[in-house]
């Protein structure tokens, strides 16, 4: 097969078999996949729990800081946390276009495989399908997750309330921005990174500092913090007024930003939370987040406020004001 | 838009949002997905649960007896009926081509909502992801689903043991033949219909019934009944004998293979199963799959044997014998 994925290799015989077996079995590597059953087992405890699934799609699909199956696993384990819930187990479905090499496929599933056992949750069960060549780009990967909600946690999408804090964990617009530079062949001076990362640790130590003060989290992927804002917004029947200044944004991105016509608060985020924060919650939440590495840079930029419109308003660097709206027209397809 | 998809359906802008809540959220409408957050919870009691998913990329996306969306929810249900398990909720993620139509997809996620619905197992997460034209084919669903496995129960792909009998629990080759039909573009006399189906109710009569006695289950997908006793064989460590008269095949089904060149043996079923089970249960077993209209047909086809080859013998209604390989180098891509 010239090292390249052939028909064969989704048609459930040997060859598939072989494929299972020699690249996602060994790179995954877990007692439940050895298993081998058409579903896996594990035990829980009486509580509540949560599911989530992502699809990837990103092109390229490698790309300073991470590849697709990365994204896949963090992104999954990020949907998870942002629940304030304990990530399990994953699942992880992949369909391969016919012609892909063999060699790629293997990079993706052992760096999958290093980000799931850095983050302490296996990829437990897994499909494999391969479509005619031009039926689709390469690979791509969904992946679903369960995890646990610490008894007590009970976080929702209407739970904020005027007079809440919104903190930011860190730089926006990182992810998106690595990945149209590199789409379009651009060199920058510097070297932007995905910031691609699992925030399911980061989170503990915030339930931990001031759990019942936290009233809800979203890691602002597509759409950018804009789009998870307006959306926070409209569930909770409220407005948000933010500042542009107080928003961290690395000036290499910044620049990259102007350059491609992208608005910072519209770029995807992979390694990123805003949490939306009781009064009484801020400064513990905030020194829990600084205190760990993904949460540094975390900065409180702006408030929730009673608005029948729900309008996310920001104060501009100019001194000005803006109404930030999500994305409607305008297209940044396929950043993950 | 034409009444088309376009990527910024899927760009995490308003346009997205429009698409779920007007055709994903009212398709499947439940409470989980009503709360709208990026992960959806639930309650759980202890014990041993179960995780499972499969990519479907059929093509065609609509076929005699069903579509991509019923084929996603059946068999993603299934795998976790193969455990003995209760199906309880399901996640779907969506990769869509730009300019799909979007009478296509509200039909898909319609009958998608209705096999959920049926099965009493909901879809309570999602994702929806664009990609451009060309770059995939149609629509591609991944589900994975979570269930419960009842106490007591423990079914192993090691279990199978010398004397045990396999049954199937009705005709095979129904659904890979009725999609190759559609695909070829062919008319039958008589009108083939995919088997597809949720097999978690026949399953729950079967465990009520000899729980204890079941070794194991699995459902005969893709590679058919040949690929999955050859499956079991290597992980039992035996081998099997099974009669070929014995093994349900409706007459037009029989026809179209030998039409199409294909051994019924290895063509895909949606809605069958296949069991081994200790020689104790074999009458109350196959009494409650009778009793069952999934299980009508149920047949007792053939033994396990003590075998360190791990062959699948078969006696041929020709009154010779064969060893039933799996599929090696033939392809039937995209029956699922
Ligand atoms: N890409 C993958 N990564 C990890 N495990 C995988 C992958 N693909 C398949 N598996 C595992 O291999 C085994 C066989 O998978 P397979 O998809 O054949 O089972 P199935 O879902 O019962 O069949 P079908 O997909 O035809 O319905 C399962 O244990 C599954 O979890
Ligand atoms: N095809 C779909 N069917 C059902 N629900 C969906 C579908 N697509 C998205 N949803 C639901 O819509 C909400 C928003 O989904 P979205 O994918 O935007 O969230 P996210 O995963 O946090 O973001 P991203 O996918 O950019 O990481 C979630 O509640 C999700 O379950
Ligand atoms: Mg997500
Ligand atoms: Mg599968
Ligand atoms: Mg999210
Ligand atoms: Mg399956
Ligand atoms: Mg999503
Ligand atoms: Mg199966």
């Amino acid at each position: 097969n010239n090292g390249r994925v052939d028909l064969s290799h989704g048609a459930g015989g040997r060859a598939m078999g072989q494929l299972i077996e020699g690249i996602f079995h060994k790179a995954f590597d877990n007692e439940w996949l050895r298993a081998g059953n058409d579903q896996s087992a594990f035990t829980v405890a009486a509580g509540r729990m949560v599911m989530t699934t992502d699809g990837y799609v990103v092109s390229p699909l490698f790309f300073p800081g991470g590849n697709i199956g990365t994204l896949a696993v963090h992104g999954t384990i990020n949907d998870i946390a942002m629940a304030g819930a304990v990530p399990l187990y994953l699942s992880a479905s992949f369909i391969i276009e016919e012609g892909f090499p063999l060699a790629d496929l293997e990079r993706i599933a052992e760096s999958m495989g290093a980000a799931s056992r850095e983050a302490g949750v296996p990829i437990i069960t897994g499909d494999t399908k391969v479509v005619e060549r031009g039926k689709a780009d390469g690979v791509f990967i969904s992946t679903a997750g369960v995890g646990m909600v610490p008894a007590g946690l009970d976080l929702r999408s209407d739970a904020a309330r005027p007079g809440d804090a919104v903190i930011v964990s860190g730089s926006i617009g990182d992810h998106g921005v690595t990945v149209m530079s590199k789409r379009e062949n651009l060199e920058f001076d510097t070297d932007i990174v995905s910031d691609s990362a699992a925030l399911h640790g980061l989170v503990a130590t915030m339930v931990e500092a001031s759990g019942q003060h936290i009233r809800l989290m979203r890691d602002p992927t597509r759409g950018g913090i804009a789009a998870t804002l307006n959306e926070i917004a409209h569930q909770s029947k409220l407005g948000f007024h933010i500042d542009e200044e107080a928003i961290p944004l690395k000036p290499e991105v910044a620049a990259a930003c102007e350059f491609l016509g992208l608005d910072p608060l519209n770029v995807a985020n992979e390694g990123k939370l805003v949490v939306v924060v009781a009064p009484e919650g801020v400064e513990a939440v905030l020194a829990a987040m600084r205190a760990h590495p993904l949460g540094e840079e975390a900065a409180l930029i702006g408030h929730a406020v009673a608005d029948d419109h729900c309008f996310v308003q920001m104060a501009t660097s100019f001194g000005g004001g803006r109404i930030v709206d999500w994305l409607s027209g305008e297209q940044l397809p396929r950043i993950c």
